[in-house]
């Protein structure tokens, strides 16, 4: 059935054929953040200036850097997962109804990401489901129930180390945040831009003695749908395991 | 013309609609890397051994990266150049005819790309357009025909900053080394592996005093030709350009 879209896809995607894009037809550009409801419940987050994480090099991030699926049994301290968000989406800079500047560079600094977490072992945090708000370097509580556990586990195809990890980033697109600007080509640009974001939580998980798996195989229907996210405006596109490694 | 392609290929290529992969079938995997004229022109690069590189901070190379456009004048190093494209796409290891391990995370090791430079300022090697050997960690003249910089800027949408860097990166995919494991899926993935790729450029280029700027807009038809790739099996996902910054 799929057979051969991707290569269509490629092609109909060249720079010359694309349209005029939204932006440039004077349409008003969507706003920098997925709306939130203001009663829910937040968990500050350390800000970093705040936070002591050891700082390692760069080289040796890069070099020691290495897919992992077993973690050790502890937890990441808030500072831990306050860095790691900061390191991947964390925004320096916000220009007012215009873009973002973040700590990942993004196609025309749309970054037109939000960051899901499925926590399981954060101190002080009761595990669930989050959303991480860049802007305002908060988390807001998804959903609570015990039970979104298996189905997280069944839509990441059943992936079983997932469920000994200390959390796992979701990361969706609000893909018209990238369309505005670059119609259909957007969609190459989105996967090119949550690349960037999951190197950099690779590289920063070195810095606190833990390792990451990233996860493109997954089921789309069934996370979208646990995200509460409608699966063609706001769909997932990226996710990646984090835990403490075994030395 | 290109209107909802972009919908349709994420709907097209989700998980559950995949067919069994050529590996499944028992198909022989592709080679590691796309084969070359061994009577070439080919450029050592010094091992990683032997660089000196000042290191630097991870947290301070993720914080003070920024695009760059404007450069100064003055070349990189061979050195320099060599530790930039070990960091992107060094091999550490080769498992023989099944895998490279590098210094990027890859969707099941596939590391599907292959690596071009236009150089316009590295001392010590002619200005034209070469192909990076991962595994061999050696260049490879591509050509070195001076009215190739002009094609090579108008294939770049004509960007005229690229004009005054010291060189640009290339990433071609060879697309059925992914394919071959992840079929019509692996369309997705060599975005997401090229953004990998593309943040430890902008990464390992701030330990060098080197800005980047990645380019995604390109002509796709122009530069496949001017680089020889038949834009179907292998062809250009991702761009990006290296200079000296102006402090």
């Amino acid at each position: 059935m799929s057979k051969g879209i991707g290569k269509e896809f490629m092609e109909k995607t060249k720079y010359q054929y694309l349209e005029e894009p939204d932006r440039d037809k004077g349409l008003p550009q969507p706003p920098l953040e997925v709306e939130y409801n203001p009663e829910g419940i937040f968990i500050e987050l350390p800000s970093i200036e705040d936070i002591e994480v050891k700082d390692i090099s760069l080289k040796q991030a890069i070099e020691s850097r290495k897919t992992t699926r077993k973690y050790k049994d502890i937890p990441l301290t808030i500072e831990e997962l306050s860095y790691l968000l900061w390191c991947t989406q964390g925004v320096k800079r916000v220009i007012l109804n215009a873009a973002t500047l973040r700590n990942v560079p993004s196609a025309g600094a749309r970054h037109a990401f939000e960051t899901y977490l499925y926590i399981r072992k954060v101190d002080g945090i009761k595990p669930g489901l989050y959303r991480y708000l860049a802007i305002e370097h908060k988390l807001m509580a998804v959903n609570l129930d015990p039970e979104v556990s298996e189905k997280f586990t069944i839509s990441c195809r059943n992936q079983k180390f997932i469920n000994n990890n200390a959390v796992t980033f979701v990361w969706s697109t609000s893909v018209y945040r990238m369309k505005w600007r670059y119609g259909e080509r957007g969609y190459r640009y989105i996967h090119l831009d949550a690349g960037h974001v999951c190197q950099n939580l690779y590289l920063s998980a070195e810095a606190i003695e833990c390792g990451v798996c990233a996860m493109a195989a997954f089921d789309d229907d069934k996370i979208n749908e646990l995200l509460g996210l409608d699966g063609e405006n706001n769909f997932v596109i990226y996710l990646a395991s984090v835990g403490k490694k075994n030395k």
